[in-house]
């Protein structure tokens, strides 16, 4: 069998979840990617920004790449999207609302010269050797799509992020007869999404928070009613306007991702802003509480948020009080747990109510349960599958789940990122890794993942820092003066006096005018070390500075 | 009214929890306190160990503290004591098991010269003008307990952490009859714990998570089986070694505080451990792996413990693979998250089954939920009420039950740390504030909270730091050598370059050798700061060092 026979598959990096941020489809001389997303840096990565997939491979074939495909407007779906394209410009495919928020981003970034292209749910494109039809899905953001792929091995499908909402807010529901089709026909690969494979039963539709959230309208009729939800989830922000049309209420928004989602959601038709229901957040002293309806961002308790900050005071535009009802209307997302319920409790503290999930159904999920994955599974039928977008104990589960499902045991993988998976008509196997992992977004700079700046942050972070700084005289090697500063860590006066007799004890007999300048260091290095750690229990950073003077 | 006929309660400190970590009561001359324990460090105290509550206050007036009450024998709750004890020393008072593991850690810090007093379940006890009633309740730990304090403004009820289990493991259930008794008497101020209020209904039985084991040993029969659990639960290792027994496995214990525990417990004959059942960690190659049960610590996922090292393939007495289930007989303690399922992934990746709280009930909570906060409040009938042991959504939930169940809202007062309460027969108010808080031990030291070398190390581990010594010749002032060193941030070599040109340039006119050396300094972070800033959207701590020579 010839090499080229082939399709490989690709999985880019992200933290902890593999097929989700980016993945990339190559056969022969042809690439499509799909998806270009972000990840959010995790506690060990102190003073990141962002973290976006390592493309070094794209980058080194960039010729062959025909086009990017989007699926959908999430960060961790486009949010790399304006790196990517700095260094392997291509042309982009997704629905209106997702290129609408790509737009944006590609603005902020001051890239002009990317190619953006519209396609609907029941079209097809063709690239390279690559034939894409979208379809349609539900999820938590509107003009989501699934793929299906056809390529010179066969058939793939790649699910996106999805529910199955019989009742949703607007637009049709998952395209169930035409995934049927698609199955019927005979799909050689399957890659599904894998978020909520733990949970069992069905993800609950989206009409159904806009039920609850109408009687909580009713509830705080005389209230100042104030909801924090996610900026793109469209259909949401819709239930929301039309209760405040009905409830009488103005709406402000608060938070400058809301402003911006609403205004583009609003041009493109997909959100729907009857006249004069919005006022200018400084406005809203002109009316009564009740006449009231403040939207913003900051669901996940992030400090500069405007949530946040009018829970602590810091918000001259709002401020909290008795007649405020706040509504979290979303999900904890892991790992905010502590910023998230310390906003609760300060507004609590200001004597406002507040609603959130584990008291009130307001918010659902944008992804698949497990009777939705199972439906897709029986309606595909995939010879071969891959669990993909979930942590590792997720596509296990998802793997397993396919097994109950009829896909054989030795028919699924789970890549990891940095795969590639080799396809033909007969076959799925591992073939050589790939460069993958994540690039640090800190500042202007972009580093590789194994960053020494990271590390010595952590180090100092955890430890403190000491500086010593020793000055020689140029002529006669003697030692001239020596200052020792700590940052980060406590020692006492008398320990550092102790120091300095340690440090020229430490010194005696180095040259230090010569190029044993490195050496004298290590010692420095390491007499101060020991003795820090014995009086302090601490490994501060030691950064031994010597001057010739 | 004179002062003195009040009864004062001061809430130490901890984080996030009031009325958790130690609770003081004082009238006249005399002082109990009830609990000293410890908190864990949040994500914004890099390097901090541990919190343990600011005790000023009792070091300025030991003369008048009678005793140390522990109401059971969790570290939030007696973590603190060893340090606590070394600056205001009096007699402890609990039960057999809380004084056991409190010996263990008073041990660790070499203290000798403490009186420890063990007392049991429905003992009483006189300590000052205080009288001290000690109740049976059950908790996720043996022998906790709630106190009834007689004080000469009346009688206060302190529920300690509970839960009603009619089914426990062993020992007796919540003294019911005794706590209806003592509110039929009449109690005058109620403190709560409100840990589970948010949850409907009751706390499943202990002893139902024996039955889900039972279950789980039936159907890995042929695996080899590890649990991790918290080591303090004695009651759950009790049914683990029950079920060994029954399933005939030996029983290998693994991490420092499992087999201190195990030992502590066994000497006083709160576990019972039938011989030949317990083997070294070292043995268990000899048997087979359906006849091995391993318990090990590290629930929570530290990066240190013995199943962390499992996971990664780091710990060389236990090697995970294809025949191993493992059981996380325990909860996600708020902030542990991502810690605790990258210990799930990575136990999955080396091809083991895992058993989690989201998927069995292999776990249940030692707190009380609403019907039992319920019942409590029912029996007690307190005039006042303090909900205690919660964040404030927490306390101000139960505020609003207790309000329900018939406490007039004016009786009803939620203590934030440093709070102090005056409470006579016929009011309850708020005093004058004390020195609270927490102090951070790091390393051998121990500070205040608000600590500048924490702000330091934040500082540096989110933007790193810029070291700049310059040499200056004693005797011309003029500038002899300059050194710019960066650590924790990414500076290219023309930036450096630059900036020896701006630093030069912005202390011209400055006598370095005299008392200008402050200004200098500020003038170098100042120029530097926006020099960099510009370069690297980045506000590196600047130390600038300068050295006269």
């Amino acid at each position: 069998m010839k090499k080229n026979n082939s399709l490989k598959i690709r999985f880019f990096g992200g933290v902890g979840e593999v097929g989700k941020n980016m993945t990339a489809f190559e056969y022969g001389n042809d690439i499509i990617v799909v998806d270009a997303g972000l990840s959010f840096p995790t506690e060990d990565m102190p003073g990141v920004d962002l973290l976006i997939p390592d493309t070094t491979y794209l980058e080194e074939n960039k010729h062959k790449i025909k086009g990017y495909i989007v699926t959908h407007g999430h960060e961790d779906h486009i949010g790399a999207l304006s790196y990517v394209l700095k260094s392997a410009n291509a042309p982009v495919f997704g629905t209106r609302l997702t290129l609408t928020l790509i737009e944006n981003k590609l603005k902020e970034h001051n890239l002009s010269s990317v190619s953006l292209n519209a396609v609907r749910a029941g079209s097809t494109l063709k690239l390279g050797c690559f034939n894409i039809e979208f379809i349609n899905v539900n999820h938590s953001i509107a003009g989501a799509v699934a793929l299906a792929i056809t390529t010179p091995v066969g058939v793939l499908f790649h699910t996106g992020d999805f529910k199955i909402d019989y009742t949703p807010v607007a637009g049709e529901y998952t395209d169930l007869s035409r995934i049927a089709e698609i199955g019927k026909k005979g799909v050689l690969l399957m890659l599904s999404e894998s978020t909520n494979v733990e949970r069992e039963g069905y993800t609950v539709s989206e009409t159904v928070v806009g039920e609850t959230l109408d009687k909580v309208f009713n509830a705080n009729a005389t209230k100042r009613l104030i909801i924090a939800t996610f900026a793109s989830n469209v259909h949401r922000l819709q239930q929301i306007l039309d209760l405040a049309v009905k409830y009488k209420r103005k709406v402000a928004f608060s938070g400058r991702s809301m402003v911006s989602v609403v205004e583009s959601a609003k041009r493109i038709g997909e959100l729907y802003v009857p006249a004069n229901l919005i006022i200018d957040i400084d406005k809203i002293k002109n009316y009564k509480p009740e006449q009231i309806l403040i939207v913003s961002t900051g669901t996940q308790g992030e400090p500069m948020s405007a949530l946040t900050r009018m829970a602590t005071g810091d918000f001259n535009k709002v401020t909290i009080c008795e007649t405020d009802t706040i509504i979290m209307s979303s999900s904890v997302i892991p790992g905010n747990e502590k910023m998230i319920y310390n906003v609760i409790n300060n507004l609590y503290k200001k004597g406002a109510d507040v609603l959130y999930e584990t008291l009130e159904p307001i918010h659902v999920s944008g992804h698949a349960c497990q009777e939705e994955l199972k439906i897709m599974l029986s309606l595909i039928k995939p010879k071969f599958f891959i669990p993909i977008h979930g942590e590792y104990r997720h596509l296990k589960k998802h793997a397993i789940l396919a097994n109950t499902m009829g896909v054989s045991e030795n028919n699924i993988l789970i890549p990891e990122i940095g795969s590639t998976v080799e396809v033909t008509a007969k076959s799925l196997k591992f073939g050589e890794n790939f460069k993958a992992g994540t690039r640090l977004v800190d500042g202007l700079e972009i580093d590789g993942s194994d960053s020494v700046v990271l590390r010595d942050r952590i180090h100092i972070s955890e430890d403190g820092i000491v500086v010593v700084v020793v000055c020689v005289d140029m002529l006669s090697g003697k030692i001239v003066s020596t200052e020792i500063i700590g940052r980060g860590i406590t020692v006492g006066e008398d320990t550092m006096a102790e120091v300095k007799s340690i440090l020229s004890k430490a010194l005696d007999g180095f040259d230090l005018r010569s190029d044993d300048g490195r050496s004298a260091k290590s010692q420095i290095r390491r007499s101060m070390k020991n003795y820090v750690f014995k009086k302090t229990k601490k490994n501060p950073m030691i950064l031994p500075i010597i001057m010739e003077v």
